[in-house]
């Protein structure tokens, strides 16, 4: 049996190749599937199925474009009316290399969710390994806020509680599970670190199953976190299944001239540089999203009717950064900047934003004439603390809510590290905001400074 | 400037990328694209011309793959009616980064051949490079008789002469010459092995050129080869377009018992291990093509209407076996067994076709029931003698002359190094011969045992 | 947490790589350690430990060469006098990034072996994973015939017992197993081929665990396996610390010529084509180990005292041959011939050996002349059955055991699938055998046709 | 025959591998030979020869460490007394598969230069390709000012111009030159960025070959160059061999704490990152030197006597920092920083220094408080033109003349791009200068920008 776990950076997200004696299946691919390809091929294996534990919200479905390149048939739980793939139910049955692949419907983080169980066909009593999806994961369990709907949540809650004690956990302690989002996913904040788990160590050790069913449900039911707005482009993408790219988009190169026509014709510049390196000088009212902040930034910050233009430090940016938007449904990227060095070279205007350390921060932090923002969102405040006297709005609201910025301070951004508060900055600056500076590490250096929280 | 050749093993085809100041063009490109897209990312350039130095008869022409994927334009001589791209005429010039490109018309191989010079421009007067096409190469000149028809030939003799002794010989002697072809290539049988060479260079080396007039016309307009059936199926793509792929080909792996529908079907199985692995097992009527052989011999062997199944030794000779294939516009290949393992390890019977050495040959060629068959083309017979009592059937039209082939003798295969007899031996089995071997090393290593030749 | 598996091939050897915020660990590292740096560079992470489960035998330990290239301090159980590293005992603690890592000594395969555990800070009470060496695999339990001694085989089937019993299964079921070996190794016949495995699920379906204590302890204490001779050597090799290699060996291509000289001086010519390639032609009086054969059969077949020559298909055979070589310390690798073909283009003499499908070997089989050999192990001809009238003698005991193999019959070697076989017909011919022949696909074929076993 | 030019960035320095039949040989390999094996394995030859074309005073020689890996001879010029190697004379000829190799001694650029021809086997009587090494490039001629003697360098003009015009020259116009150095060299400041060249371009295109012979004498006899001090180091490692590394040194990567360790200990702190990634934010009182900078400065900067720390950006900076210290000697790499992130995380003070554009710089020009430093090349200056009121002190030479350099003023540093003027920015903020600025795009921006110029 051969098995890899394939880990989307950014979003956290988990899919997983599995082949015995020649056949494969995949669950939860991404949409650039070069790696299943090459999977395949290193292992002479063919393609026989594809496993959706469940419609992302959080990234586009990779299986159409699975089964374009392959043939391969994609299932999914019956729950939803996709416009695409074969539905399965609860007891269905398949047969793949020495494995027997069981279905069991695990409903609550969606109404169709699905978990896939592997069993070998020598020991087929017994579950050796479990998808488990977005129903559980390693120290948390899934979100259900995304129906959007108080009473809708409160019955999910029910499902999930259902999914989780009565099918997911009866498995037995022994039995590993693979869940779909890792630790630093939008979809769970309490996912820890750790590679793989079991369903006994989660019973052990996971927080919210140690909660009582009223205590369960109770949370659940009202537990509420930042919803991006595009999530519902993504949603439909993922019912209706999304465009087919036939291969990974390669964007040209573009000359300052060029960039300079874009920016004129209200493309979208991306600086996908260091926040440190953006800080030391970028093309003017340009927007900082640090290239690996793109998975989860993009939705919050971009917009889908534009046309995206990208500015890199190394020629690997590139490609990565294109990975990471076109899992996003961002297919219009009309090209990137050779380098920021061409800009300058070429005699441009340059700005530069400051950023500062905790300790700077702090020196100054009495001031009449300093407005702090924190951006982070409520569950990051929630769980570590904020600093005395800043005002919160959330990155992902900041252009809804420049209302409540003031123009006439100096504005300090933190977040948790930095990044997040160098995308507002550039935010700000782009609206006008003539004084901002960003904090290097943000509340994670604060913190590691001594200085106080609140 | 940025200079990479590109040559394509078998066809030994060259094309080239140059880039210089961010601003790229290539010449002549392959229909597997890949290789251009990474040094365009590699470089951080932007593809703003595509030259064809005229309609290749022995590839499909990339061109049309390449300016999809990257909106660049395609040009080419105008004495042909391409349904794409543009024409370009003498005298037309480029400027790309810091080269000015001049493009010169050199008919005679085709009408429509163009040579594009590259000038620095700090020295505007002086050629630095030229891309010749089939027009010059290290060693030879372009071949003529594709014409297929002696008055034309005649003519394009007199074009060839012209262009290469009033055109190319002029650009002086320090110039560097970059043709379509290495050594090993059907367009050209005298290429000589060096990576680059000079006007001059070939001035004092190239015995075409050592002819005067009278004797180069009457070389060239009386030579003829050998030319594939297939060749005008090429023709027709390369005039008017072939499809468009988006992308390499993946062809799935196969079961035992998918390869034997597929048998049944009607498909062709191509087994393209080396000849010593074939003798030693193989499955039953299949064609051995050693995989290095599919550039030059599937145009000759295989059909463009059935089709095609793979048996391979690693799994890096799918990706191979499927690029040479593609290059010639054989896409419908439809899978490839798992491992010729695969086959016997399921029980399935076995052929096995013997290899004879040099010595086994000679000790064994007076008997009267052996039948040695010569599957050389004419030239290499020309250039490097034959076993005396040997019959010449060139391997490409063997399977229409099996009636010259004796059903009830021994049959012995002999080719210039061993490869193409085994091809042709495997032919002959699959047409109901019983007795057949091919000879390892054939004529090479029968001269370096120093058996006689005639 | 980053982690890693790293599956020697052949040997179905795992080491691993796990590192956290920073600092790594590896466990039972193999010789050829540039995997380890690569993943130590691509992590950022600087490697802390180096901890060996035991004194394998069946491959040269990888730790001092990775100290070597590190400075990592290699750790080991206290019950050897190893001359390198430092010992560890029961309860002894180490804290790696998050990670609680805590060590538990495991006697039975070996005096000294321990298990590592692996804690997640936040949940300092619950095991989560376990490096389980040689005493807990996927579906087996360690060997312990090593010893050589009745007596002591007892004694360490006690040990065994309660290192499994006592120790490992009270870790809870929840705990991931990480065991030293795979499916395929001649540590544990009876490894299964999931990837990992949990306490619970071996409690479950492991036959060994399910043994009552003296059920246990009957069938461990008088288990017998092959034992390699050279086995010995790698004891040696891992108590004392192995040569330093500081990079993997490169060596030369070789001419015919050199070749030859070296077969005259008595080198060890090794052919690790497929053995379909052997047959079909291959250099007189050589020896066929096809490449993935190697990491098993070098041990037996090889001598430590002779340079060794390999003759090669594709050119990655070569790097992989010599990983396979120097995890087993047959660091004297002179050389390789730059292609069989080379050898035959050059006219020289050739040997072929047959291949027998098995439908030829059973309409042969009741001939008088036919002696029929199984090469096979012991333990799979207990486990799969056997030809009827074939002798049993084990390849790795062959070149003793020539005097039961008579010189006057047509020899028929067969073992698992085919590969075994054709090294024994090697071995056979270079003695002497005039009339050999291995059969496709062997017992597998044999069954998958449907034919009688005995 | 199988070519391949391996060019060393930075240094712009070529090395060339050449094969045909099996054997092949080497120019002027660098110290990181990993591209050789690679190329050797790849090819399947048979390394035969080394060659030198002189000793090198620009990098470290990789011809020890190549012999020390595959066993092949290293030939140099006989005019010097190489520690290592085997000397060549006027004439020598080899025999290297299809080729024949003929020594010329070309004296100039060092005493012991040599050029080495190919000439194909088939056409002996004319030269093919000539291995030139720092005796003629595209479009310049080699330096002879290492001599650091008036007269011997007015007789090395004299060999030179024999070397060129009686020796270089007469091989004729056709023959295609491969110099030891591309453009950047600062072995040649004025090499062009053509990849190849022939004698007879060369003729038409090189200033230095169209001056009369009293010209060059003159010209070259007078001609100075900066030369970095630690050039007699790289020249005695070349006369009496380098350490052999046996393999790519990979330091570890460093925690924070054992950085601030390094720092205490007196380690050099070389921040690789872009300057607007150090201008962004930095370690207090490290020196900037970006990573393709490293080849060059480097020698000038760094010393061999203190341990170095890296400060990157990704992972792949630490491999191209190391390959190119090692190149120069620089063994003694003790580690690198994780990340510039894991330094302000840990909540760490922060350095930051400006980047003008050069619009600020223009605007702020007049001011009677802003010191303009000017550290390029005294060639650069002149050929380049400078900023009015700008001050002149070459980067190398700026740690033994900051007594030039006011410490009440704001310090305004530019070069040819703005790289080196942040590594000097960096080197005065080392020394307690608290007010500079470096200029983005430097000399050439304020040249598209339509500055004036002086």
């Amino acid at each position: 049996m051969i098995f890899e776990k394939i880990t989307s950076k950014g979003i956290a997200s988990n899919s997983y190749f599995v082949a015995s004696k020649g056949e494969a299946f995949v669950v939860d691919p991404r949409r650039d599937i070069d790696v299943y390809l090459a999977l395949l091929q290193e292992n002479d294996a063919k393609l026989v199925a594809i496993f959706d534990t469940h419609r992302n919200e959080d990234f586009v479905n990779g299986s159409p474009e699975l089964a374009n390149s392959t043939g391969a048939i994609i299932y999914h739980g019956n729950k939803l009316a996709f416009k695409y793939g074969t539905s399965v139910k609860e007891g269905d049955v398949f047969k793949i290399g020495d494995m027997n692949i069981n279905i069991l419907e695990t409903p609550g983080h969606t109404p169709e969710s699905i978990s896939i169980i592997i069993k070998n066909s020598a020991h087929p009593d017994y579950p050796f390994m479990v998808f488990t999806g977005d129903t559980l994961f390693a120290g948390d369990v899934g979100r259900i806020d995304f129906y959007r709907n108080t009473k809708k949540q409160l019955e999910a809650a029910g499902w999930l509680h259902d999914s989780l004690f009565n099918k997911l956990l009866k498995l037995g302690d022994h039995t590993i599970v693979l869940p779909a989002h890792g630790e630093g996913s939008i979809c769970g904040g309490g996912i820890s670190g750790i590679p793989f788990t079991t369903i006994g160590y989660e019973k052990k050790t996971n927080p919210k199953l140690l909660l009582s069913k009223e205590e369960f449900i109770s949370f659940k039911s009202t537990e509420k976190f930042e919803i991006a707005p595009h999530m519902t482009v993504l949603e439909k993408f993922n019912l209706e299944g999304p465009p087919i790219l036939a291969g990974l988009i390669q964007p040209p190169s573009l000359s300052v001239k060029e960039v300079k026509q874009f920016i004129a014709q209200g493309a979208q510049i991306i600086d996908v540089r260091e926040p440190e390196s953006f800080a030391g000088g970028h093309i003017p009212n340009t927007i900082s999203i640090w290239k690996n902040g793109l998975p989860t930034y993009a939705l919050w910050l971009l917009s889908y009717d534009k046309p995206i233009v990208l500015i890199k430090s190394t020629h690997q940016d590139i490609e990565q950064s294109v990975r990471y938007l076109i899992r996003l449904g961002f297919d219009n990227i009309i090209g990137y900047l050779r380098g920021f060095r061409e800009w300058y070279m070429n005699g441009e205007e340059i700005s530069k934003t400051d950023i500062w350390s905790v300790h700077e921060l702090y020196r100054n932090i009495d001031y009449d004439n300093i407005f702090i923002l924190d951006v982070r969102t409520s569950r990051s405040i929630a769980d570590s603390g904020k600093i005395k006297g800043s005002h919160h709005v959330f990155l992902g609201e900041l252009s809804q809510r420049l209302a409540e910025i003031p123009m006439d301070k100096k504005i300090c951004v933190y977040c948790d590290s930095g990044f997040k508060a160098k995308a507002g900055a550039s935010m700000l600056i782009k609206n006008g905001y003539k004084n901002v500076a960003s904090v290097f590490g943000s509340m994670t250096a604060w913190k590691n400074a001594g200085y106080p929280i609140e």
